[in-house]
């Protein structure tokens, strides 16, 4: 595990959000980006090596969409930055957490992404991410 | 805003979820620390420049026992590291978010710490926190 690359926020509407967190972080965004796959429309804060990623859905069909149905505004996930992202799904596997994907996916950020259940991490959402070279 | 210093776990059993998070994460907590003016008792892990910490209740006085009254084991708050709480309260307050505590507190880990109001944060309990020189 690198480091703590991001904490992901589920937000209604990220135009309101980003001028949010643009006075609580004291730094605007710097930069938005859509995934189509996921339908989540992403815009990314730096704070130190760490990332804070504010999501809004794109559709109903988003996991976004489908959490704030469910939950309030709130911290949705967290990302750890690992070296090679297959290694580390096989290793959560065999030590009995549940990955969500069986490949990796494409996620924002030019990253390569998979998930682990709540149920087996302590109810936190947690992402395994690698950058693509 | 120097860097995202902590991300808060609520957790129901501490010794648990050590074992959960070390072979989560793949290293160990590095120290366990009682804070008893907040009923808590905190373990720490270290990732890159920041820490996961878990917050287990020692009293139903706790916050984190009311939180986990009415909410599942999970993330319960993100702590950014200043340079200087005091003016980030002022700071935060002139912004229009809601600051939880008048005057800093001691918190774990040899910290001065404030609370921002979740409802002013979109959904997400904000801690600052600055490092007792």
């Amino acid at each position: 595990m690198i480091r703590l690359e991001h904490l992901g926020i589920a937000v209604k509407d990220l135009k309101t959000s980003n001028e949010l967190f643009k006075k609580l972080l004291g730094k605007p965004h710097y930069k938005i980006e859509e995934v189509e796959s996921e339908h989540v429309k992403t815009s990314f804060f730096q704070i130190g090596e760490s990332k804070i990623e504010l999501l809004e859905a794109t559709s109903p069909d988003s996991a976004i969409a489908k959490y704030l149905e469910k939950n309030r505004e709130g911290i949705h996930h967290v990302a750890f930055e690992v070296d090679d992202i297959k290694v580390a799904m096989e290793l959560a596997s065999s030590l009995g957490f549940k990955v969500l994907n069986e490949e990796p996916k494409r996620g924002a950020d030019n990253k390569l992404v998979c998930f682990l259940h709540p149920k087996t991490t302590n109810g936190v959402l947690v992402e395994f991410c690698q950058s693509i070279k």
